[in-house]
């Protein structure tokens, strides 16, 4: 198990603090406000007796639908218990000596090359920059380097990296042998992510390696599942090699077949998260100690200019929000929140107008 | 993804074979024949909403109620998606030069063992030796062994091992700093399983490595839960160091929880299994062509002495049984089945006599 700290560990917190965690309001967790779909539920449910079997040990239906989904070849296709597998993996599979990761990013990159003792070099993103990711990441791709890790869209930034900058990115990569393991987890909750994504690039360059988990969008993140994309056969079959049998739940399985059925709940909630992030956003920036960064998707970064523990603070008022003072290039002024309902957003922009003692 | 061929692969066997799969009867998973316990059920649809949030990435809960159940130390235990990623994790983490395996065994302890590249030595188990596990064992075992894997009782021959053998071998193995992994998840299935249990021994032993999968005691494979003990801290810390976080799935969590607080589903399904277990063997016995070994738990392994495939015939019939071919040790003469409802037992019973060719 990881040993870095995460959001969504609302009942580690609750026990810690003894809080009440049917009260609790957690932004936290990057999961679609919306909620679980209640199509899923159904699928859950009316999958029950089936859990008396093995799941299909080839996922043929689960490999289909998402190869359906992606407009993939079923066998560029690897499954994970959860994205987390999905990058464990990879670094098992390619057993990398050094990788390149920039920081700040989602921690598990890390964790996963430090699991194989792989040694870590760090692009620094930089505020005064936007958090952006820059053509001067290419001088620090080499022959040692086996795989570089992008977040696309970053987390906990927020922070899109353009098609352009990736390209070079993946011909610098193509010239030294080095992986481009592409976390594109986040990119759904967008109308226009094909502008983004790298799956149309999968058929020219097999060092590309796309990384998705689907919890986040299908706010299921309880059942597990992520995969990941390659037209590079020799690493699909080095994770075959490493990879644990049956690693997907029989209701993991059902739940995204449904899920990625529902097309109408997809396109709802990318309208849903678009309306609430323009609004989070620009009422986060109104509070004057507050610095937001601008997001792309259903998570916003903020810098508080006031030397109180947020976090804290926001825990007696029953909102969890996460800290980022554990995230490498950042320290304890920065803040991560998700989009969620109005409502909630209302509460937290009123409870943030408490706890900095505005006039509410 | 495991390249080895299992048992309780319905779905993939009706889609090559073009079988109606409603009607398959599966002898060739071991799973409890009771079925699915109606609570764990209950428990999973109450939980459904939970799915929405991350797993307690500590899994606090479900580790208390394994530790009461096990009555061991709460930090003598890890968690696996099945106890097939808990015997992954242990070579992962311990990261074998090589190791010492019975033949015929279950097949994952080899599959884990390659996928780390470690050499393996075999303990080659004789029919006319009972396929038990002798002294002769311990002369394999030296400073070269980093892991000797034991099942028990073995799958698929249903042979127990007695614990004065198991003694000698943790006390050879502890000399040459070897450890012994014992997997015990077919245990539970006997009503004196605490005569055969190293459990007892873990805090005079910190070599003993004890794996348990809880899924075919509950009858719950499609969700995945498995455990590892050991007294040994630097092996548990070595494992949290190689774990993907979040790996057990909140439906897992809850079903496994209820499972083990339900008693008396216990104690009906050891009683329940112990009459057919009986009638099974007895059955069997009869049917000249075949030679049926004992069996301890709830499957049973034979040879057929006619050269007929026996699994394709039965599919025929709509039953599925698990041919032994596959298994380093045996070959296409042996069939494992696993002990069903006296309903499904005799119908089994009827088609073999079909198939064999017998005055029905």
């Amino acid at each position: 198990m990881s040993k870095s700290i995460h959001g969504g560990n609302i009942e580690e917190l609750s026990r810690k603090f003894n809080l009440d965690k049917e009260k609790l309001i957690d932004f936290s967790a990057n999961i679609n406000p919306l909620g679980i779909n209640e199509k899923v539920k159904k699928t859950i449910i009316a999958a029950l007796d089936n859990v008396e079997k093995y799941p299909d040990i080839t996922y043929h239906n689960l490999k289909s639908t998402i190869s359906n989904f992606e407009k993939i070849n079923y066998e560029n296709l690897v499954l994970g218990n959860g994205a987390a597998e999905v990058i464990f993996n990879l670094v098992r599979a390619v057993n990398p000596k050094k990788v390149l990761i920039p920081a700040p990013t989602f921690s598990e990159y890390e964790e996963a090359s430090l699991s194989v003792k792989s040694s870590i070099e760090y692009y620094y993103l930089k505020e005064e920059n936007n958090w952006s990711i820059d053509n001067d990441i290419l001088s620090l791709i080499n022959e040692e380097i086996d795989i570089v890790f992008i977040c696309n869209p970053n987390n906990p930034t927020g922070v899109i990296t353009k098609k352009d900058i990736l390209l070079s990115i993946i011909e610098k990569a193509n010239k030294t042998k080095t992986i481009v393991a592409i976390d594109e987890s986040f990119l759904d909750f967008i109308r226009d992510s094909y502008k983004y994504s790298l799956v149309n690039l999968l058929k020219e360059y097999d060092n590309i390696f796309i990384i998705k988990s689907l919890t986040k969008l299908f706010a299921i993140p309880g059942i597990r599942i992520g995969y990941g994309i390659t037209s590079n056969i020799d690493i699909i079959n080095k994770i075959q090699g490493i990879s644990v049998p049956w690693n997907i739940n029989t209701l993991a399985e059902v739940a995204t077949i449904t899920s990625l059925d529902d097309k109408d709940y997809i396109s709802k909630s990318v309208k849903y998260i678009e309306v609430e992030k323009k609004y989070l956003f620009e009422e986060l920036g109104k509070l004057k100690d507050i610095n937001v960064f601008n997001p792309s998707v259903n998570f916003i970064m903020f810098k508080l200019n006031k030397n109180i523990d947020l976090k804290y603070e926001l825990m007696k008022e029953n909102i969890i929000i996460r800290s980022c003072s554990n995230y490498n290039g950042l320290n304890e002024n920065y803040y991560r929140v998700a989009v969620r309902t109005r409502k909630e957003n209302e509460i937290l922009i009123k409870a943030l107008r408490k706890v900095l003692k505005y006039n509410i």
